[in-house]
């Protein structure tokens, strides 16, 4: 008999994997796909012969004790490096690495805030569009999840104020994606940065501030972080590797008062014990020894030039009507369709040709987005997106013409 | 304001980790602690080499697709392999890589099993005494635990019966180290092995069977694990590399029916996404390639030659009446002394002079131990065995003396 509870029982696959499933089926059919869908970074950028370097120096200088079990902390010369990389790129002062956590992966950092905060009856608060992933971690933990529309310059703070009112003490956290949203490629002005830090205050509440994009910037200057206008230890800030070195070594860190890192220390104690040794090492070997900016400004180019193909085709080849907001950094396209355009009805159309996308709905929380949809622009090459995104926006031509 | 709850309140760091902490802290001083008390295999023993030369040839190959993101089940090479091994070493057939799923180290299995069954007014059920980690992560879940004594052969089966009886559909699970058990040492006979699968389906509750130690038998010889009698999917497998290749790079499995191992991927997919991917491909190069029966050979004496030096120590220094279990494997040596012998107060005159074990009531359920202990043999050199279990011996003289 297969193991089953209430909890258990609920749970779905995450819709984005749901549709990588897809992909990799048709692969294993031998079936080339063209995905704008998942949330890859391109891996012909990730630093491979740096890590390896890294790694063999490692092996070679402290042989097995690298190996060993160690802190559930993080390793500690990572975590100092990112104390210094919090106040350079970020403006976040006065801390120390006892302000730093370091997780396998930013995922686990939202879903230790989540299963560590959340009670019965509680709401979590979120921009809506946002990343479906982070929501469904947080739903699993089974609060209300309230979505707020976002302006250009991030979400709606009149609103959110409405609904920190309207549920007093019971919304127990504030979900944002500050810098070059996930979906929407937007950014957060900093005074609405400023601003919100203060809600949170006087609404007894928590921001978690889910920073993964925040360095994919294609003008390469980077926002102050909503964390650094924290005065009162209500930001959790998170940091993650996965788009800047390489998703798959699994690196990320949270940024808290020392209170709060100590109680997710004890979590991590019962949870995993601690995050992959080398990882750690081959992060602080790179952060250390190597020149992260002009890593980051190699692949901040190389990006912006795919956003630039893909727009330039969205214009060509997709309906006029069509609305996207010029993405500055990060992953990711938005696009706004007429109303009549379910994407999510279109999907399989344009999958049966080998196309792949993510429908907009997805990621929306308490509106239904149907005439939405995100595109990833970072994962193929230019050519290829400008062959493929002419390709799509005919076939959406064909869906439309029935 | 530091993040605050319930749940959160009421951590605590674990005993184990509390003790490791004041032996770092005292390290950090320059003070060399002769530690028996920590879970620490002897990272002299790690296969270094070998692992660097498999993430060089990896990364050479693969390039940046060795670490993108990829799959929440695990690598399928990996999973395969398992499968190889499950029925080698373990007799457990019938199984293909769908039974397998990959966990960033065992501890993250069984929590992922805490909280995907445990409802309140739970019961889970353990031997006593047991392994403190996995007693704080599964009580992180509020259920109640019942400690069922041990027999030189394992957990009591009739005591194990009546708490079944008693507590009739509240027992979530039973969880159990059925070879060279944490912290006793002492082995599951294969009777009961086959009679604790029939009351697990009798009374409709599942085994947790934890079995990072399985493969450390100084007689080579490996029982067949409980799941290869589970007719009835009532078995949870969990397997780890940590004592046989290295617990830095955090790689275990799960082996369980399909369905469940569905489920466990949907809970990994809100956890933390996936394991890291070169620790995986570590162990599968490592199992595929190289002489892993050879490695465990060169483990195993050299653990067995550690365990007959203490052994030796122990009769040779230690109170006349100290009871031992010999063991026949795993890391442990399970001390128990006269009953007025206090191990928990006795500890900080100990460590004062540098010697570091943990009081076996840190590993007791519903019971005191007081006057027990656990050993580790497995980390130190033979040599500083020697030397350091003499000074230990004459050290308990001299607190007994008062």
């Amino acid at each position: 008999m297969s193991i089953s509870s209430k909890f258990l029982d609920a749970l779905t696959p995450s819709a984005i994997r749901s549709i990588t499933g897809q992909i990799r089926a048709k692969a294993a059919q031998g079936i080339e796909i063209y995905s704008f869908a998942g949330g890859l970074p391109d891996s012909n950028l990730f630093p491979v012969k740096e890590l390896k370097d890294i790694t063999d120096k490692v092996l070679e200088t402290e042989g097995g004790d690298a190996i060993q079990y160690a802190a559930s902390d993080g390793y500690d010369p990572l975590r100092n490096e990112l104390v210094g990389l919090m106040k350079k790129k970020f403006s976040v002062e006065n801390i120390s690495y006892k302000n730093i956590f370091i997780t396998s992966g930013s995922q686990q950092g939202l879903n230790y805030i989540s299963k560590g905060l959340i009670e019965e009856g509680d709401i979590v608060v979120c921009e809506t569009p946002t990343y479906v992933g982070a929501i469904d971690s947080i739903k699993s933990y089974g609060p209300r999840i309230v979505g707020i529309p976002m302006d250009n310059d991030g979400i709606n703070l009149d609103k959110l104020e409405d609904v920190l009112k309207q549920y007093k003490d019971k919304v127990k956290f504030i979900y944002l994606i500050p810098d070059f949203q996930n979906p929407s490629g937007r950014c957060m002005s900093i005074e609405k940065r400023k601003k919100i830090v203060e809600l949170a205050e006087q609404y007894d509440t928590y921001i978690y501030e889910d920073a993964p994009y925040s360095l994919i910037s294609f003008t390469n200057q980077v926002m102050p972080a909503i964390k650094s206008f924290d005065k009162y230890d209500r930001v959790i800030y998170a940091g993650s590797f996965s788009k800047t070195i390489a998703p798959g070594i699994r690196v990320a860190w949270i940024v808290a008062d020392e209170e709060s890192i100590q109680k997710l220390i004890y979590m991590k104690m019962r949870d995993d014990l601690q995050v992959n040794n080398i990882a750690q090492r081959q992060v602080y070997g790179y952060l250390h020894n190597y020149d992260f900016d002009a890593h980051l400004r190699l692949i901040n180019s190389t990006y912006m030039k795919r956003r630039d193909v893909m727009l330039q085709a969205v214009k060509d080849y997709f309906p006029k009507s069509t609305k996207v907001v010029k993405p500055e950094g990060g992953l990711f396209m938005w696009l706004e369709f007429d109303k009549d355009i379910d994407t999510l009805k279109m999907f399989d159309f344009v999958f049966s040709k080998n196309i792949a996308y993510v429908p907009g709905t997805f990621f929306c929380v308490g509106e239904q987005g149907l005439n939405t949809m995100r595109l990833n622009f970072a994962t193929l090459h230019s050519d290829i997106i400008r062959e493929k995104m002419k390709e799509f926006g005919l076939l959406i031509q064909e869906y439309l013409n029935g």
